[in-house]
């Protein structure tokens, strides 16, 4: 039995970002985003959603630029403490102890501690009323080696792709008695693969 | 030591999710699409990226609606079918033994099956190349009583919010020689209470 829910938001397994941007005197910051992800495979496109109030969203209208960078289960303390508080008036990088390294193709900052980053070179900004909806163009993505994986027996192109499962990837989901981050289960079944059963 | 990955695909804990259709003559229709997610929480927006060669894309600009559909665990094999099909030829609930139920709000039916599920309207549209976003106002969300969360503790609308680990949801990740479906992990740690350590 389906039942009405108040609030209007979906719940899901929803990923997690860390965005890097500069400010005007180029004092690198972070922010946790919780909506956003890849919109497009080609040209390659994240989107990110950033409230208008927030020092990123002034970051990323005057630099034209962020970073994407994926956490693992180490970071969660890291992860939790950079969306609670502002870079207006604290170094996040300093309180964290992690190293902001400048992106090589876009004016905006890595974290180098996290094992995948992502340079994005933005595109297109929408306005969604709470929010602002950036769509960057990934120019580069960077992993760490040790998790790396080479699926080229998928595609030619697909080498050095971070494994999940090996790099603690982290989702952020309602359970229990209110809002957690979570880690990954075991992988269960094989995509583009467990579905063929049921094609004749 | 990090290193450049050739395939500007960035590899994170994805959310899953199974998207709603009527085609010209009514018959129901799902997809699974792999990029998306929640993009404005005031109006309640959610957005989805979709091939224009697909069936569902077709749909939704006839509908101007659509609705996300959150699988569980058990409806993995159906889940990676609709997603390897396309609706033009097959009619994917019957293969699937799926319900399709109309939409309460908007032109599009949902998954009875599924725990939860909501009905979005289209409000804009926007080309990115090899795929288009469709981002929805999110009208309704229903979840399965079994599965429900009252957390009106720590917001007073946040009643009946699906628990994803009862629900058993599930991610898609690289990990290992491919490509997965992936079960949650524990809760490991309280989002917005966690990194108030590092907050003097």
């Amino acid at each position: 039995m389906k039942k009405e829910q108040r609030f209007k938001y979906l719940s899901y397994p929803q990923a997690v970002f860390v965005v890097g941007t500069y400010d005007g005197e180029r004092k690198p910051n972070v922010m946790t985003v919780a909506l956003g992800g890849m919109c497009s495979h080609n040209p390659p496109y994240f989107a990110i959603s950033v409230r208008s109030a927030t020092y990123s969203h002034q970051n990323i209208v005057a630099r034209q630029a962020f970073t994407v960078n994926i956490p693992s289960k180490k970071y969660l303390k890291h992860v939790d403490y950079v969306g609670l508080v502002s870079g207006r008036n604290t170094d996040k990088f300093a309180v964290c102890g992690l190293t902001a390294v400048a992106g090589e193709l876009v004016d905006a900052p890595y974290i180098d501690e996290f094992p995948t980053v992502a340079e994005c070179r933005l595109h297109h900004t929408i306005d969604l009323g709470s929010h602002t909806m950036f769509i960057g163009e990934i120019v580069s993505i960077k992993g760490e080696e040790p998790v790396l994986a080479d699926l080229s027996h998928l595609m030619p192109n697909l080498t050095d792709i971070p494994d999940m499962v090996k790099a603690e990837g982290i989702v952020y989901a309602f359970a229990g008695d209110g809002r957690y981050y979570c880690g990954l289960g075991e992988p269960l079944e094989r995509a583009y693969s467990v579905g063929r059963q049921l094609i004749e």
